[in-house]
């Protein structure tokens, strides 16, 4: 049996756990140690930290605070890591919590960071799923059931302090590009309160604090991937910058679509994982490994019947964008939506499914210039009903007396 | 047995072939009709008509004359349809031509068109790939073999004239923000001797050559997807615009990997087409359809094991970008191919593997600000050497006394 | 969260527990019910009730008493099931019991019931199987990992009195044809001390012990089918006989072969069920359903190379035998364990990891006389090393040093 | 460009053919050498050599004569193949001749062979099947349609003498425990008119006829098996028993079911094979092979949503037999048969889709005595209708205005 070695207590505050913390800096206490070879248990928060209720009112996901995010579970030490080395995890389980049955998904405000669509979605939803063993529902969705393919959406080793510095100030040369941009173009270190440097305490604290990178993006060390097939059974090989490794994990997510396109995003749940670690000496130089990669594992829910959705770079008001993969993900996305829309659900219902079904978003053609091509693959065996076209046009599966909470704030 | 509609003979010009066209507009006459229900063959050209030779000189890709593509067979009248139905196409089978059991993968010269990573392989460079069944391999390109994703890259109906105008008037204003640009941001209508406009002759045909929009993206009626998953055994859904549908196609791939990275791009080949048609009517008002959609194919082949590449948007001089999807994807390829040279490939061997094989390339995050985060998903089985990472470090399998043929004009 | 309705505990003996019986008979009382569309969950032995340690000695295999197996949980009623509906039973989830991560598999003595090689392989062996959250590996096996297909051997419904009545008639005609063969050719009721008839008590146990069918073969309502593939994610449709349905289940395993081909036979645990039940009214009658249906699980391991082997229904002996798949698969199957040995693996390791590992065995043809074709499908990803054939000839991975542990009896 | 080494003409009787033969001996002459690494093409007629007709009578199959079966293409000699090497066959690709776009499947009378199901079948009934492109339908089975597996029953290398007489031998004793037996238990050499020995003529022919094997029965070497896996893609290992190897194939497969249970039986077609070929050299000894081994296809069609049918070792005369998986997989079929006779199908047309669709025959439980457990997998995704179980009961789809076509015969 594994040992568990950060535990989390759901109905504390995230802030008083010292094996947290949710900003990257290389001077944040490694708190546990394991060794090559062993196997272990952690559990994480939700990556809000509980901020958001199983109700049915979306006022929580309105005025969630954003600097807050995401807590990590870590940092956790692995015997004799250099860097340069890889550090290979296999992820040999993930589940929710006993006590915690059920995870969220939400749209942002735009006021509050937005989404993917958020010009098409501005206000703040939320749906909950509840799990059924493997599977997940909501009463907020209905006609859809997906068995889980649960993944960490935030892990990665701490960086060393030059690639903390890089970060830095790649990031803040964007910020400063439009700095009163609303989302704003980057998330930067901030020193505030809610800055979790783990065991640092005083002024140790403190400047980690006021240079520590937000979690919010993937950057070289993997971080917020979001990556739906970085899942339960997978072997993942990381890039490692500091002595002892420092991997941290959290923002579990039950079942998540390419893209996360609802940005809370995934369904979003607290939970445990169990881990193996292994260590390759020098394994980026001998690799040529910058950023990670992974073997996916070979236990994922099989939906491989699709219906699948062309999207190119032409943007909602006609404009031609130059092999911008970005909207011609965001097209394909709404050509879904649209095509849901006739069997029934509201907007928002099927972009939650979007976010949370197993979708996959692939970049089809990124050389047709002026025109990116992307494409959505909706799985269709996650519908109770018969989604393809045929002669006879859509049947209306639904009434649209049941749809997603809206909080607005507008 | 179905009967082939439209023939065409390799020895000779495509120009000469009045069933061929290479430029969209609603005047091409169609030329040959079918019904509902009906099936039926044609035959194509490999999209650039016959310029490259199955030999190791890589003169004529850096020589294509590109104004002269892409040959497409048709326009195939449907009876019945109308301006609103859905076209549906299931493509029941394709092949290379008996007598042309070959392909051809290039990267153009940064001076004619360039390719996803021009920047790294600015100079023009060809491989050849030899059919064995529904296998290929390649002289230069040892260690791998795939079975075919065989599939048309250019599928489509012929816009009315209310989309051709609008597909130009939106072409034309992005290539004027950067008129000098080389590559150019898009392909304008050009009116030229290369514009084969099928049957059309004399003054008719001058006007809509003059018009005629350029094969080269992807738009609303599908046209240059290069979507891999559109192979044999698939089942579409085409937005029909005129009278009669006007379905064209060629530019046909034995085998691609998700982006065409390398714009010429897949395995190019001459080949067939056995296809049925139906009609849904008034489908895109039932089905909210605006781009097409499709059911991918029962019978593809199964390369499901990986090993997943991450990229994410900071470009190779370490700038931040934000969310751009298309420069994290040029990543995720950068990382896997400098991999790949560990085990012994050259980087333009890498790069036409990534080019060419089933690879996938997925948006797996877009809203993580600043960061999207793409993965590219490398098939393990089409080597005949484990290229997993382990302990060992890799092991160099190719000597580098082979290499894709480069043609210099810089 | 769905609640436990059955628990048991492995420090303590099954027969004890209430909600345990070992043996099929229609007065066995329910003792927990459930409403249709209800979840819940119930907590098993393994099939002997922990008869088999995790050591290194294959006594407790040799000396098992099989005349206590299988113990089973439940009956379970559900309200409103009447004889002839069909009850849905959704699988959502199964686990091992926290405190025992791991399995056993065993070859028994062919004076204890013996196994399907049980000529070649005459005494106890017994292999040990850690669990290592959805994998599993044997200090015993080296060389092999797998993901669990995790799956109740035995579920189905009670027998009304009838359909036990005509069980026995045809099981005591099969055993009476050779009374004294060892193996015997069949279990009958015996009525003895271990019989436990749940919560039945004093002359009605007594009956329905002398009478209650054991617990070994599959038969109309299910029951002991080891059907690797009805695993956690699957929806089974069970036949009911009795007023409440009575669902019992047990005999949990990890992962199992085709075959399930050392009979102990997968790596059999202790653990528990997540289950949903529905109605369907009539379900017998309007299917034409005799034995259970089902639909697997959308969540399986994804082992899907393979090595294939023949086998014709030639014995050993070289005796030709009419279209016996049973005989044609057992030479598949020593086929495969040649093969296997040929890597350094000793034949009862071999025989364990066709015992259980997921192994397809196919009944690949049965009318080509006097031939029956069956094939053995070996998955090659479970290996460490690459098993398939090349003009090397194969690599001896073992030593011999390591060996399923044995305890003669002959 | 392959070159086609055996070409056969559909209008000519196969006994004019000198590449051609339908028993096995050692004696027949290799007609055509290729060597080792070569790639060649193959045409096969269909095994009955064109007795039956693309018509709705199903007369020919009642009247066909089974004395001349199975008419194959060869024997191929390789160039250094020795007794006791491995002849490594890749199977490039296979197809349909392109005048002959159809195959046949058939239950031949109880009086002629007769088939799985023959109690239940008794007369000769046949269905045609239409290809289209990678598809087929049948006018006598309407409602589904399969892309083909497509393989050939029949490939192996000839005997030597001493093999071919030990099968000989033991062919004859089963054959003689039963001699008035209708069907026969076995098909023993006859040496009469229709033994068709390839070039060989006069005295050696007549002995080669009088003792050469018939092909009905998978063997040692392969031969007859009917392995639906075996197909276009897949890579065969071959034990070697003469010099040269003597390569023969036949017995062409649009598409069949494990078991390939109505015995004539699968989508019988002529047609071409596409091969390649090597050798390892001993293999047979390094990797202890006795039967053919192989890797299956890359490329096969993705029927992966099932309703799984179990059946039992009672008959259907309800008499309990001993782990005889024969009777338990006829027990499944004739479930599922009744199953989809709910949904209209007459018994005949089940029985032809279970016989002709890759439906897959597992052995699920072979140790539980005494019932042995069989499961039929019936695809789900090769019905136009939704034939899954639900509360509401089975819709009739069919009138029963179409049937399969029976000639009387008792």
């Amino acid at each position: 049996m594994a040992d568990t070695l950060i535990s989390v207590d759901l109905s504390e505050s995230p802030l008083t756990n010292e094996n947290i913390h949710n900003r990257w800096h290389p001077d944040i206490p490694i708190g546990v140690w394991v060794d090559p070879g062993d196997e272990f248990k952690i559990e994480t928060y939700d990556w809000t930290g509980g901020q958001i209720a199983d109700n049915d009112d979306a006022a929580d996901v309105r005025d969630v605070e954003l600097e807050q995010v995401h807590y990590l579970s870590g940092p956790i030490g692995v015997t004799g890591a250099e860097p340069g080395d890889l550090l290979v995890v296999e992820i040999l389980d993930i589940g929710a919590k006993e006590e915690s049955q059920w995870g969220f998904n939400g749209f942002f405000s735009k006021q509050n960071g937005g989404g993917f669509l958020t010009e098409h979605f501005p206000q703040a939803q939320k749906s909950i799923w509840d799990f059924h063993g493997m599977f997940t529902t909501s009463r907020h969705v209905p006609g859809v059931k997906y068995a889980g393919l649960i993944h960490p959406g935030l892990i990665g080793c701490l960086p060393d302090q030059k690639m903390l510095d890089m970060w830095n100030t790649r990031e803040k040369a964007l910020f400063d590009t439009d700095p009163d941009r609303i989302p704003a173009l980057a998330t930067l270190p901030d020193g505030g309160p809610t800055a979790h440097m783990g065991r640092l305490k005083g002024e140790a604290r403190d400047k980690a604090a006021a240079e520590g990178a937000r979690t919010v993006p993937p950057r070289e060390h993997g971080g917020n991937c979001d990556i739906k097939d970085l899942s339960r059974g997978s072997k993942v090989y990381f890039p490692v910058y500091v002595e002892g490794a420092g991997l941290s994990m959290g923002d579990l997510h039950f079942s998540q679509g390419d893209g996360e396109i609802t940005f809370c995003g995934a369904i979003e749940m607290a939970g445990w994982l169990h881990l193996k670690v292994e260590l390759i000496k020098d394994g980026m130089a001998k690799y040529g490994v910058k950023n990670p990669i992974f073997k996916p594992s070979p236990i994922t829910p099989k939906y491989d019947d699709f219906l699948i959705f062309e999207g190119i770079s032409v943007d909602e008001a006609g404009t031609q964008h130059y092999l911008d993969v970005h909207i011609a993900y965001r097209q394909a996305c709404l050509n879904a939506i649209e095509y849901l829309k006739k069997f029934g659900y509201s907007g928002a219902q099927a972009y939650a499914i979007l976010g949370t079904a197993p979708v996959q978003g692939h970049i089809s053609g990124v050389v047709d210039i002026p025109n990116a091509c992307a494409t959505l693959w909706l799985p269709t065996d996650i519908f109770e009903w018969d989604m393809m076209p045929n002669a006879d046009g859509p049947v209306k599966f639904l009434d649209g007396s049941i749809d997603v909470p809206l909080a607005p704030d507008l």
